[in-house]
């Protein structure tokens, strides 16, 4: 298994870059959360040339160094020329298949989704995780519905191997709820990059998932 | 060289899609410009998700066949995944360098230039041809900037080697003055994708374009 593969099975918290919602900027937000812990990191970008997203994906890349998986959003263009670990797929985006024919067996693909039945497929056709999206109701992703819920995770928790993320109007209200369902992984965006201090708001959620995997794994 | 690489020095009227300005849409506009004798086609989309854009290219892909070269513009990602011939990148786009590395030597890169040193470095960076832009004003690209006028190409003509393809604001009327330059093919988006009849207009532009570039050679 190539070494960034490897790394997946200790993620925690997941940041997704937001240059909209972002406070400081993704530059300063993938910096800080890289210094509280955060293991893994996807550049999200949909405003900006590919020149330029190129250029801001060399500087992700360099934060993250080998402290961090560092994944594109839907831009495989973006992955390749930054040399990144890997991609996130939407049902949006590039067909898995021909994801994996481009970046090889040696790269990362996420692959969104929103039941029990994609969770299967992406698991099928060689999706290294899932992000299960959305749990909850959100405004950050105009796209993204309806939240289904933290009860359905654990439905796809039982049909599925692969590291999970949950995505979608996760908070630190409402976090311990999803973690104890059985994700591996989770994603804040607007509770980190909307914060004056991501690094202490990435620590809390680190610390948080943690300490709440453990409960879950003591008592099952 | 690799084939389509050979095509390219036979290319004379050059397809640029545009789904925006379209009056049948860019399937039947390639369709129909093939079918007219077009040797090159250039899928240009900037507002469709990866998913439809490849989707399209795909098709696109098979329209061409083996009578028209398929660039992509911009998108690598896409061109990877529809097995495009090769790609178009402007000067906002993935850095030559890099777009060579990921696609290998067997497939075609042609880089927008604005001036005499870009085209130098165009074909130093090992461009395998340039399209000089803007010749004429143009509304059709928003930041294409002010045309620098047919006169201009004679000078970019004289220093490079590698094919010569002149865009912007080119139209029926204007369209000689271009080719005397010297240029190998032109582009005129408006005149064809506007049009009720695009095979028509397609044959037109390219019985000018040889009927010219024989007098220019038997002049020089
Ligand atoms: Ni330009």
């Amino acid at each position: 298994m190539a070494f960034w593969k490897s790394l997946l099975k200790d993620i925690d918290f997941y940041l997704v870059t937001d240059s909209g919602l972002s406070r400081k900027g993704t530059l300063s937000d993938v910096k800080c959360a890289v210094a509280a812990g955060c293991k893994i990191v996807q550049y999200r970008e949909k405003d900006k040339t590919t020149k330029e997203m190129i250029e801001e994906a060399i500087l992700i890349r360099k934060i993250c160094g080998e402290n961090a998986i560092f994944l594109v959003n839907d831009r495989i263009d973006v992955a390749l020329a930054a040399g990144a670990d890997g991609v996130h797929i939407g049902q949006d985006d590039m067909p898995i298949d021909s994801a994996r024919r481009i970046l090889g067996e040696n790269k990362i693909i996420g692959l969104t989704v929103h039941d029990t039945d994609e969770a299967i497929e992406a698991e099928r056709k060689g999706a290294d995780y899932v992000g299960f999206s959305p749990v909850f109701d959100t405004t950050t992703k105009k796209d993204a519905g309806m939240g289904v819920g933290p009860e359905r995770i654990q439905a796809v928790r039982k049909t599925i191997n692969i590291p999970i993320v949950a995505i979608g109007g996760i908070n630190k209200d409402n976090c311990i709820s999803v973690i104890e369902k059985g994700v591996d992984s989770l994603v804040a965006i607007s509770a980190i990059v909307c914060s004056d201090d991501v690094r202490r708001e990435t620590e809390y959620f680190i610390e948080t998932i943690r300490k709440t995997k453990q409960k879950y794994i003591q008592q099952s």
